[in-house]
């Protein structure tokens, strides 16, 4: 059994491009940073302004990145999938493919922790956000 | 008479957000940039990788930029058209709109100089370039 | 009679660096930006934190630059200075030097307007202020 | 027996800054690309360049972070060190730090290869390099 992978397209800029002519590699992060808050709302029902103003917010705990292929200014796929949920964090996974043959350019995970925007503490993640991710699984 | 204008949507990225929570003002500039890679394939017929490969580079000469509302992370449409042409340079004009009932967000131009790559010196722009951007006159 | 001008000075950033291997355009802008935060409370005496704490928040309402001399992943001069103070807007003035020689990379200026962060509108920009800039004039 | 650390200063930017008033998450790879930039030619004794006219280029395999303290614009201090070398690869430690107190603010590695410019293809990175790192042991 596991979460559900959704997928969310968007073409590269030219201000992502480095010196080396392909997509800079903290880029990458900001991609899988836009590709959740596209499917916070479309795929899991909770958009991140419901989540922000039930006072929560997810900070970065942690990030681990694997580059295997380099972009250009071209569309890309970005799929991210819940890969686990424990007291106040999950793990997020994701691949980041080039459109055009669906090459894998890049994986890995983030762990989020949700914090309450007034304490700043980490909160245990609700049955019911949890439920919400739930439904959606496969 | 005047030239022809042409659109492009693209969707504000969480990453272009800034301390105010809106639009970086300097991301404004990235989304015209955009733009034009977009146009200059879709819409003039010759891509920006056409226009390299010829020995040319657009380099920005001045800009000016008037900023009217803003932007959250929302799709917006980024309007260019030339303005003038006049030896080695171009004025290109934009508009930034909400795409969400086309309310303008910012307006302003890009005087571009068309450069020889290797000499790193401002060249003409040929007839048959201007040509490729006349066929396109309303 | 004329406001006293600022400098400040920063180091290129590799990420700053775009596909034509220069200090990518917009970035201009945000050394600017760095400049005025270093400079408010380091030379007019009233940081933008103080600032911000009075309810106040500086927008920009138009920006204009001239491109002279392209930047490397080098040493550079940021120079602002008060250009003139009218109702609800000032006009900054800046250049931007290579450290190496002090030559000249760009220059333009930003129009910002005060604004009363509550309201969100345009509030006459109190003498108090106005004398903290004043007192900085030659 | 170990290598080197190696500090590098420098100030966050305001557009550093994201939407929840901290230093973007991606932001950290860039200081610690900084950090390497200026380590390279003042600390191992061959600048970024020199490396590049070799014909070769540093290509990042991977890369893990754990964010620990959040940063606002503040002076910070970024510590690089090289963990180890294996053919083409090397593994970079790095640590970011708040200077104020030298509050740990991130930690991770970067696992970057050693890549010839021309050929495209990892190579052995060379005794000379490796013994340029090792003149710098503790």
């Amino acid at each position: 059994m596991s979460y559900r992978r959704f997928d969310t397209e968007l073409i590269v800029r030219p201000d992502d491009i480095d010196m080396n002519n392909h997509v800079h590699n903290s880029k990458y992060l900001d991609y899988v940073l836009f590709a959740r808050y596209d499917q916070m709302g479309r795929c899991y029902g909770m958009s991140m302004d419901d989540f922000l103003s039930q006072g929560w917010v997810w900070v970065v705990k942690a990030c681990f990145i694997e580059f295997k292929r380099s972009l250009n200014i071209e569309p890309i796929v970005v799929r991210t999938w819940l890969d686990s949920v424990e007291k106040s964090d999950v793990k997020v996974g994701f691949q980041i493919f080039k459109k055009k043959g669906m090459k894998l350019s890049a994986e890995g995970y983030f762990l989020n922790t949700m914090i309450d925007s007034k304490s700043g503490r980490a909160v245990p993640i609700p049955d019911r956000v949890i439920q919400q991710y739930a439904q959606f699984m496969e």
